[in-house]
């Protein structure tokens, strides 16, 4: 049997601002706990959704036609190919679904580039 | 630009139990919200792994080999194949995500079987 996840025991293991971390899989995607405060870089993920739920906190995630303004309880699905950058002013706990081998920075790169790593 | 999901406003539209609404759409995956009170059908899903979510309330999902406790911000994926009922107590309320077409009743069939729905 497989162990079932405890989002708020994973989230106090979670030390970096933009760093998820993997929690569980969903056939070939991966599910993801990540503490974000500050501004992510601006990217796109030519080939995937980009799901957001906000456990706790408030998170915008900027788009180029207009801002998405999330709270707790709160998801948006950042649809492919479409240019976006989160940013949260203070600390917001956010799950994150995505296909195994996305990078979180999309096709931007950079050093907020995450390795991809079970918690 | 899409809308975002405010749950507690999509669970307000919920007035069944054991009928999930889909609310939002993930690649080929349907986000969905359900409402859960009793005991489900025993089934399984041979083509796909079974993410919950527990937002609020208890929900049990037993398996053939012991039953798994969830309360809210627990998750639990039961993997392709694996037979399962959900049961709970109490009203609980629940975040499901599935490929669309999945069927919420598995192989079982029957009259829980619902309809894809939008809400």
């Amino acid at each position: 049997m497989r162990d079932k996840v405890n989002i708020a025991e994973k989230l106090a293991g979670v030390t970096e601002y933009f760093r998820p971390k993997i929690v569980a899989s969903l056939n070939e995607m991966k599910v993801e706990v990540v503490k974000v405060r500050g501004e992510f870089v601006w990217h796109a993920h030519p080939d995937t959704d980009d799901f957001f739920l906000v456990l706790d906190g408030e998170l915008t995630v900027e788009l180029e036609d207009g801002d998405v303004h999330l709270g707790a309880g709160e998801l948006y699905v950042v649809p492919r190919g479409v240019r976006h950058r989160p940013r949260a002013e203070q600390e917001a706990h956010v799950l994150l679904i995505e296909p195994r081998g996305t990078p979180n920075t999309g096709d931007a790169g950079g050093e907020l580039t995450a390795r991809e790593e079970e918690i």
